[in-house]
């Protein structure tokens, strides 16, 4: 079995070691998000394999080029990746590829581009977006429609494209039928449609189909894929499944401030995550989890499917008090109570155990609390 | 000695190996960047150290919060440290803390952020560059002056600041002396100072001076840090030294997609260059791979004194193309037979002496055919 | 006595008229908006008062000189003017100057900076709205409060200003102390209040109030001030009533390309507007006009409050269709069969009595149709 | 025969008139710009032909309507204008037209779009600007082509249009000739081509030709055409001469705040300057002012070709002082002693003989006074 402690480079007699430690309990793990993990080792791996002499930076390495292959594996021979550096990023330079300079963009209250970018979107590349609610965190056809009017009104800026989390920022996952109602809808009304993908490979792992799937055969335009939550150090990619709109990429991702120097690493990454299956195996594995986690809390209100690796709880405030003291994780929902708990590749059954126990545990003292209160 | 060879994980024998290899011939390196070559293998491992368990994203790690100190005993206790993902990217952010949303920034023609960001500091800032000629690439007071200028007049993009690198895009360096009469003027006239310091190191270690002493002790406001091109995988660092202006950074890096969500990796390996010596070990001995080529070079038309790691030479077309067959580098200016030759980190003598006498066999072939033909 | 009469150059002999003619119907008048009026005579006098010779252009002008006295008499002593040229780019100038480059806008979903500018905001200036649902089109600090959150968190686009119109876009208007709750919660939570103006003369002429106890006496902290839709060619005005923002607003109109380059004929129209009292004559007789017309309708169901120039009608589809027959006008919610009438300072008596009839006539013919088809 | 004297709106009873009165001087002309002098007649009475009744705004006007027509006359039935406010509008709007997100524009050194725009093609919509040194303000192929490198480097913002000012920003004027030469290149090249035309009628009037063989005849493909220095209160237009552009135009000068509600009121000033002859009166007439002018001066350096109207002179300080308060006109470069005059289209041959005389006399006075302080 691999094991990083064995690592002999870190304590190699020659290395200048200058009170440099690892200043963190790699023991600890939380529930807060599948971020706050580290490197799965075999992408470690690939990073230090992939180190040493010197390559063409920005892209023009053996890596990025054998990956170029791996993604057109994936998502068809059209397909064509750009490696960038962040999920912000990739969405962020992705719709740029399906947006002219007039244009808005169609997306779930709940979207990621839309609450957790800082406003990028807006700031960096001039794109409104129509957030429009949901219910779990899926965009439909009607609640897209709602948003599909004014496009002969040049006071309106112009929908142009859908853009959506698979899975979602609630956990839920689209099927493929869904999807295809989405971008058949969306392309009848001339509407691009972009699939924010920093937590695909888990939607895949629970529909159990290919990535291909889930894209291209039904017809989104462009994706945001995501590595980092899967297991990588960093790096997400910009994946381009309509060819009509690859036209500009690597400069729009250049502007954007997302391409790397030393992009050999990053590609070097993705190698690991998908020549093989670690992508598929670290999804299965965080999904499994939560799933775990999902019957450990039978009787529990559970405010969304838990189709993906998330699992939102409703619970009172006295029981998040004492499990914050245990374990990291936000509370999503103040008002409702609710708060979100992340499985991450690296996340043991164990850990899942203990939360269930310490939840279970706050849980009695709590009702016994209510109880004897209300005696 | 370290050894990454002998590094056990990459054959652990759990490990799922799925044919991955390294793709590329590690002992080749070539005179193109400094971003050509890899990750030192101190940084490497202190990846290595940062990996495991879960730590807080965005920033909240400990790696992060030990990286601040870090920054403050290198710059002194005012300065605040934003660790970013890339160059282009550090310098946007910095440049936006400098600046209003009417304002233009005075710097060299030859300058990074002029040159080679695609545009991002217009696109994605809004900022208006206004760049002057130099001489080998270094901002003077009176260069600067030129563009100083309708600062009460609405319809000029009003100067608020002036950036330069350090070492600069051509290889040399500004002295202490010329910083402040720089930041002096500016501070004057009311503009700020920013220093695009991807290769800071590489001047610090020429001058043999502190980092302090060529940036806040000298008035500068903020600086870019440069991490990539001495040796780590990636990242930058804006570093605000006026603490007026340490306003808003956190949200202008998330905003300008520069916000890394695994960010200890990044801080992990900051401090790994800057807790001891390494970026100063690192950048000497480029800079002292450069002195050798120089020397080597003795005769050949040199264009710029070579005071970091780089060398501006001009050569016959027949000696570059020559020289192109064996080693990678870029022409910079073809019209004037330029080519640019950088040592990295990893640069040994025998790479130099290997470039050296290639050199200068191809201009003996050349002198002779020159020769021959003239008969 | 103004006369138009006298000046001489219309008929000065040279000029060789070309068989130009009015091309439209000068007597039709709809009330499809505010902005399909044309120019009140005493502004179109003042135009014409301001032409011959020369003037300084980009507002060092004695017009322009003379209005920001004028805006002062109305705003208090530290109220300065702007004046610019169309009322996107008033709010847009407007929005930058209460916020920094990494803020979000809170307004309500109705609002004509979300819903009717183009996207301006986020494209010309990267401001990130928040749209809230409104009732009546009006916010409340409950409404605002459901969006002051995550001041944070740097993944939250920071909200910095709520911005309203008064009255608003669907007719209604805000009391000077609904405004005091507004801007007094907004200053507690440290953001800035904006008002789209618009028709703030319509707000004010319904209340009865000075245009400074609706702005400056309630905490607003900018203005966009409206000039078209009361009676002017064209031109808006931002005014900065907290002086602590009036930094760079010059600049900001000049990059937001809202600076004419012969102000004075701007400037000069405002001073007919607001020297006298033109503009609360021209919004107290469109308000009333409006209110004529919602007395005529009695019976039929009116959508909002009628408090300033704007009626909103629902109406059998039959009744609408025969209606745009005979009158400009828009559909506002075909869902709801709602419609948008508009009063406008050059609305007669008549014209409303035209419309009501008309709308009566409809109304009984659709009924009677219902009827007999239901027998 | 039009009469604004019958106009009743202007006489009528119930006019409350309020003391307005012309404040400044009608009978004082200077020379600091064409944009310092007012109204034509013929133009005022086209404004005050449109007013009355009600027209569809934004656009939808019967004048606008006519209008197109009759830049179909003047530029070819491809040709699509579209009305905007002012000239820093039109070319941020144009140059959006030829541009991509990732791109660059070639422009003078000189050029209005560089120097007094606020930075506004920069910060409204991300335009990178490569300026380039001319001699007398223009551009060359030459000059261009030292810019046009890096097309396939993703480092360089990619030039993508060439721009130019006709007549120039030192009162130059290209020929169709030297158009096609730097059209030719450009289309070869990829690039397309933007005419600042805020004189275009100068250039035509000077080289005797027609709009068209300025413009359409010689490839350009998009135009600002404009309105303001020629006369009209204020209102540019873009024009798209190549239709393969005409994609989204009314949305870009949406959302670039450029589209005036009452839009008939500045297509209405165009049609006055259009239909007929008045453009070219208008430039004729300033273009021979400023030949007179130059006369007028032989013996006196004159920096630049006096082929528009602008008149660029070079004086002594004291002469300047002198002549500084008896008109208005602006310093163009201090170091070198240059003044610039410009004629408008009402300035008289009076006006140009005062001036004359006075810089003879103040240049007598200085030569004696040197002379005396020689001896």
């Amino acid at each position: 079995m691999l094991s990083i402690a064995s690592s002999t480079f870190a304590t190699g007699a020659g290395a200048r070691m200058i009170g440099r430690v690892t200043l963190h309990d790699t023991a600890e793990r939380g529930f807060a998000s599948d971020n706050y993990s580290g490197i799965h080792p075999e992408i470690l791996a690939a990073i230090v394999e992939a180190n040493g002499g010197h390559q063409v930076s920005y892209g023009g390495d053996v890596y990025t080029e054998r990956l170029d292959e791996v993604f057109r594996d994936h998502f068809g021979a059209q397909a064509r990746a750009y490696p960038v550096l962040n999920g912000t990023g990739a969405n962020v330079v992705a719709l740029q590829a399906v947006t002219d300079r007039w244009a808005s963009v169609i997306c779930a209250e709940t979207a990621h581009v839309h609450v957790d970018e800082g406003g990028a979107p807006e700031k960096m590349a001039g794109i409104k977006l129509l957030p429009v609610p949901t219910e779990h965190g899926k965009l439909t056809v009607e609640a897209i429609r709602s948003q599909v009017w004014g496009l002969d009104d040049q006071h309106r800026a112009q929908p142009q494209a859908v853009s959506f989390a698979q899975s979602t920022e609630l956990g839920t996952v689209y099927t493929p039928e869904e999807i295809a109602r989405i971008t058949g809808f969306a392309h009848e009304q001339g509407l691009k449609v972009h699939v924010d993908g920093s937590r695909l490979a888990n939607a895949a792992a629970h529909l159990g189909v290919s990535l291909r799937e889930l894209t291209t055969d039904v017809g989104v335009d462009v994706l945001s894929f995501g590595g980092t939550k899967n297991g990588m150090l960093l790096g997400e990619a910009v994946v381009v499944l309509n060819p009509e709109l690859d036209r500009g990429l690597d400069r729009l991702r250049k502007t954007s401030m997302q391409l790397a120097s030393k992009l050999r690493f990053v590609s070097a990454q993705f190698l690991a995550l998908l020549e093989g299956d670690l992508w598929l195996r670290n999804a299965s594995h965080s999904n499994a989890m939560a799933a775990v986690l999902r019957e450990g809390l039978e009787g529990v209100p559970i405010s969304h499917p838990v189709q993906a690796n998330a699992v939102f709880v409703e619970l009172p405030a006295t029981v998040r008090a004492e499990l914050h003291e245990q374990f990291h994780f936000y509370d999503w929902d103040v008002a409702r109570g609710q708060v979100r708990w992340m499985a991450s590749f690296d996340t043991t059954p164990d850990d899942i155990q203990r939360l269930v126990k310490a939840t279970r545990a706050a849980l009695a003292t709590s009702s016994a609390s209510s109880a004897s209160s209300a005696e």
